[in-house]
């Protein structure tokens, strides 16, 4: 895997999200990453993203797929355009949908995993499947549809 | 509407919820209450909810939608019994599938609006179509099929 995640090629004006913006210092700080053709992220909640004890909360399911699904189709994106995620002009995505499947309660005080497949890919549009594993189980199941944000909503352009 | 939200009903010992628990200090603390057929809540947002600089997290959004839909399915399930919330045994639902679809983006700084449309509800499970207002614009669309939390889920029964 390579060492720099995806949200850290983010510009730093739209690098404040909760889920994942490095420079949101009451934020998730999500990480992902390319393993072969799938991309993967960790994350272990803190203990105030419960659900009741001892298990997660779903919006904090939610947020982190949410996160995961843009990120994926930012490097998704890149990745069809042939060039790094360094090279300009910068692509950041935002969500358009999001679905998920709670398949099983998921337990609290475990990393949890996020693995993402790439169904589908445009200039515009990524779709990605998600799962989330925690303790070898897949616990929840998400699709995010992402866009290509739009020029008035980054903040440098206006 | 009455002064006492669906969530000040909840059992303590199901009330740590980060998006809805009263007793969770770092948490979201969502209020829902019937407003004649819809349920209602309102809430604004911290600073580090945010997206991109001036909006909201989208994950912020998926987790108050879900946390609505889980009090709405309550409130509609003892409605449908003829019972009120603070009689027993108590009710409480948990998240089996969400969607949310983000129509435009969310400004901060303003308080968000849930409102609630039951569309389904039997005794295990309750179907709740949501949206999200800001500053008199629907935001994002939601749906939450919540499903009575299975006795071994909850701390007091184990």
């Amino acid at each position: 895997m390579e060492q720099r995640a995806f949200q850290d090629y983010y510009p730093d004006d739209v690098s404040h999200c909760y889920g994942c913006g490095r420079l949101n210092e009451q934020g998730i700080q999500l990480k992902s990453y390319w393993d072969k053709e799938e991309t993967v992220a960790t994350v272990t909640p803190r203990p105030y993203h419960t659900a009741i004890p001892g298990y997660v909360y779903g919006g904090f399911l939610a947020s982190i797929i949410d996160c995961h699904g843009t990120g994926s189709a930012a490097a998704a994106a890149y990745k069809a355009e042939g060039r790094r995620m360094d090279s300009g002009p910068p692509l950041r995505f935002v969500t358009a949908s999001l679905r998920v499947d709670y398949l099983k309660p998921t337990p609290m005080g475990v990393p949890l995993e996020l693995r993402g497949t790439i169904k589908e890919v445009s200039r515009k549009k990524v779709t990605t499947a998600i799962t989330v594993t925690a303790a070898g189980k897949v616990c929840a199941r998400g699709e995010v549809v992402a866009v290509l944000m739009p020029e008035h909503m980054i903040p440098s352009s206006g």
